[in-house]
C-alpha cells in the first residue's frame, strides 16, 4: 500500500467522515451567527476566525483528496461539487463582494455529498430530469413565443411589467405561478386592451396543463422504477421454470409414449 | 420514380431538415431582437429583411410539399399547423395590425413539428384530452350556471366583477385558481351581501375538486397506458403458452390410459 | 301493457329524451340572456314567456313519470334530483326573492342526468366521498379547534377576521388556500402578536398535508379499482384453470401408478 | 380478576367509551360557546361551570386509567396524548394566561383517539412521515442557506422582510406558498437590487420541485403498500402450489421410468 492510499483509505475513515460533517455543521451555525448584528459587534473577531478555521480544514481535506486520488478525484461529480463550492468560499477573500460572501453559506451543500442519504435524494431528483427534459423544452418555447408576444403587445403601455424580453418572462413567471395573476396584471391589463384574457387565460391553460403533466409523468416514472425493480425480475424467473419444468414433462410423456418400458 | 417523389424524398433528407430547423431557430432570434427598441433603432432594417427572408424558406418550403404531395398535404395534421402558421405570417403584411404582426412569433411552434421529441410530447397531450372531455364538459356546465347566478345576484352592486356573463366567467376563473378569491373579491362582496360565502366557497370546492379528478384520471390512465404495453402482452403470451402446454400434456396422458402401449 | 307502463316507455324513447334536452340547453340559453341589460329591455316579455314555457315542459314531464312510476319515482337519486330542481323554479313564480330567482339556472344540471356520460362522473364523484369521509371529518375536527383557538387568541384585536367562530372559520378557509395568507393576514396579526406564526405555519403545514393526503387517497383508490376490475377476474379464472388441470394431471398419473394397464 | 383489571375491563366497555365521547363532544360545543360575547354575557358563569365539570370527568378517566394499567399508561402513545391534552387544560387554573386557555380546545383531539376511524387516518399520516425524512432534511437545508443568503443580501435594505434569520425563514416560507412571492416581495426588491431574481425564482423551482417530490413518494409509497398487502401474498402462495405439483408430477413421472409397473 503506498502512501496515496494510505491517505485515500484515512480520509474514508468514519472518525474522519464525522469529523467533517461536524465542522460543516459548525460552519454553518458560525455563518448563521454572522448575520447578527448583535453577535457581530460582541464578537465578530471569533466569529470571522472560527469561520476562517473551517475554511482551513476543508481546504486542507480538499488537499488531501487531490493527493490522494490525482486524477481520479474530478471524476467524481460531487468530488467537483465540494471543489467548487470551497472555491466560491475562497474568492471573497480576494474580492470583499457581498455577494461572494453571501454564498459562502453554499458550504453546507456540503453535508449533502457527505450524507449517503441525502446524496441519494439529489440524485433521485437528478436522475428525474432526463425524463421531463422534453416537457421543459417545450415549456422553455412557450415562454419564449410568449414573452415576445406580450412584449409587442404590451411592452408600449406597460415598460414595467412587459417592456423588455426579460421582464415579460418573469411577469409571464409570475402569472403561471398564479402569484396576483388577475388582480395585479391582467386586470390593469384589460383596461387598456379589454381582450388581454384572450392571451393570458389561454396562457395560463397551457403552462399548467404543462405542469401537471410533468407531475403525471414523474409519478408513472417513479411507479415503473419501483414496481420492475422488485416484482419483474421475480416474475421472470418463476415464469421460466414453470416453462421448463413442463417442457421436461412432455419430453419424458414422449419419450415414454415413442419407446415405454416393457 | 417521378419529379414530385424526388422533390418529396429530398425536403425528408435529414440535411433540409436541420436547415429548416436552423432557420426557425434563426427566425426566433430574429424575431426577439425587434422586441428590443434599441436594436431596431441600429438596424431595422436589417432585421426585418432577415425576418422577410426567413418567411421566405418556409413559404418555398410549403409550396414544394404541396407541389410534391399534391392532395395528402392536408390529411397530416402538422402540415396543416404549419400551413395556418405561415400563413398567418404573411397577412401582416397585407393589413400591418399590430396583433397580427406579434402572431408571427406563433412560427417558432414549427419547431415542434420538427422535432420528433416535441412533437411525442404534444401528441401525448392532445390524445390525454378526449378521455377528459366528460370532465371539461361539467366544468363548462359548473362555469356557465354559476355565471349566470353571479351576474343575477352581484351584477348589480359589483359591475365590475360580476356585470356581465362574460366578466362573471372571467372572475370565477380567477376565484378558481384562488387568486386573490377572498381578500380581492369575495371579502368586499360580503360587506355588502354577507352570505355570498355560501356561494363561492362550495364554487371554489366543487371546481377544486373537478380540478383534482381531472388530475387523477390523467396519473390512472398514464399507468394504465404505462402498464398494459409492456407487461399485458408479455403476461399474456406466456398464459397461452402454459395452458397449451398443459392440454398437451393431458391429451398425450388420456391417449396413454386408453391405448396403452403393451 | 297497461296504460302506465305505456307512458313510461314513451319517455324513455331516445325522441322524447332528446327532445328534453334540447329543452334544457334552450332554456340555459334563455336564462343566460336574461342577465343581459339590453336583451331584457329590448324583449323582456318574451324571454321571460320563453322560461315559463320551458318550465311548463319540464313540470308536464316530471308529472308524467310520476304518473307512470308512482311511489318508484321518488326510489332514483336522479329522479329526486329532477323533482327538486324544478320544484325550486316553482317557488320564485310565488315569492319573487332574487335569490331564488337565481337558483332558477340549476335546471340546467339536468343536463348531468339527462347525459349518461355526464352522469357516470358525477357519480365517479360521489362514490369517491365516503372513502374520504375520515380525512374530511378530521380536517373538520382541525377547522373547529382552530377557529376556537383563533376566535380566543386574536379576535379582540382583529374582529373582522377573528371576531366570531364563523369569521374565524371563513379566515382559516382563505389561509388553507394559501390567498395573501401571509401579506393579507398574518403579517399585519403578527404586527400585535409577534408569536403568531407559531398557530398560523403549523395550521398551513397540516391543512395543506391533510389535502395532500386525500389527494393521494383518491389517486390509490381509482388505480386500485381500475386495476381490479380488469386484470384480476382474468388472472384469477386463469390461475383457477392452471391448478385444476394440474390436480386432473396428478390424479391421472397416481391412478396408472396404482392400478395400471397390464 | 383483581380490582384492577376489573376497573380496566370497565372503561373500555361501549358504554364508557361512548360516555367519554359524548362529553369531548359536548365540551368542544362549550368550548365553542365561551368564544360568543353574548352567551358569555348571558350565562358565563353556567358555561365555565359545565367546562369545569367536562374537565373533572376526564382527570377522573385518566386518573382510573392510571389506577388500573399502572406504568403500562405511559407506553401508548395515545394514552401520553391524552395525558398531556387534559394536563395542558389544568394549567390554566393556576396561572390564567390567555394562551393557555385558548389550548384547552385542544381537549378536542381526544376524539381522534377515541375514535378508531379518525386513529387510522392519524396513524397513516404518522407512518408516513419517517418516508419522507430525507426530503424533509434536505428542505430544511435549502431554507437555512437561503435565509443566511437572504439576511446577508437584502437585510439591509428590507429589514422588515429580511432583517434577521427568523424573518428571512418566515419570508421564505411565504414565497415557497407562492403567496404574493412577486408582487408583494421579489418586485420591491428588484427595485433595488436589479438581479435579486437570481435568487428566488431558483428557490422557488427548487422549493416546488422538492414539494412535488414528496408528493410523488408519498402516491408510490401509498401504491406499493396496497398493492403487497394484498396481492403479492395471493400470488407467492399460488406461485408455491404450481411449483410444488409440477415438482411432484416430474418425480412420479421419473419414478415411473426407472422402476415402471410390469
Amino acid at each position: 500500500m503506498t502512501r496515496r492510499e494510505a491517505v485515500d483509505r484515512w480520509l474514508d475513515t468514519p472518525k474522519v467522515r464525522n469529523t467533517i460533517l461536524a465542522v460543516i455543521l459548525f460552519n454553518a451555525v458560525v455563518l448563521g451567527l454572522e448575520t447578527s448584528g448583535r453577535v457581530m459587534a460582541a464578537a465578530g473577531p471569533l466569529v470571522t476566525a472560527l469561520d476562517r478555521a473551517c475554511l482551513g480544514v476543508f481546504v486542507l481535506e480538499i488537499a488531501l483528496k487531490l493527493y490522494a486520488r490525482g486524477g481520479r478525484f474530478f471524476r467524481d461529480g460531487w468530488n467537483l461539487f465540494d471543489f467548487t463550492i470551497v472555491g466560491i468560499a475562497l474568492l471573497p477573500a480576494a474580492q470583499g463582494l457581498s455577494v461572494l460572501r453571501a454564498l459562502r453559506i453554499l458550504r453546507l451543500l456540503r453535508v449533502v455529498s457527505v450524507a449517503p442519504a441525502l446524496r441519494r435524494v439529489v440524485e433521485g431528483f437528478i436522475t428525474a430530469l432526463p425524463g421531463m427534459g422534453s416537457v421543459f423544452l417545450l415549456m422553455g418555447l412557450i415562454f419564449y413565443i410568449a414573452s415576445v408576444m406580450a412584449t409587442k403587445l404590451f411592452g408600449g403601455a406597460f415598460p414595467d411589467w412587459f417592456g423588455t424580453l426579460g421582464l415579460s418572462a418573469y411577469s409571464l413567471f409570475q402569472i403561471m405561478t398564479l402569484e396576483s395573476w388577475s388582480m395585479g396584471i391582467v386586470r390593469p391589463v384589460m383596461e387598456v386592451y379589454p381582450l388581454a384574457w384572450l392571451f393570458f387565460v389561454p396562457f395560463i391553460m397551457v403552462t399548467t396543463f404543462a405542469v401537471v403533466n410533468l407531475l403525471v409523468g414523474l409519478i408513472v416514472n417513479s411507479m415503473q422504477t419501483a414496481h420492475s425493480a422488485e416484482e419483474v425480475a421475480l416474475t421472470e424467473s418463476y415464469r421460466d421454470e414453470v416453462l421448463d419444468r413442463l417442457r421436461k414433462i412432455e419430453a419424458t410423456l414422449q419419450k415414454g409414449d415413442r419407446g415405454p418400458p416393457q
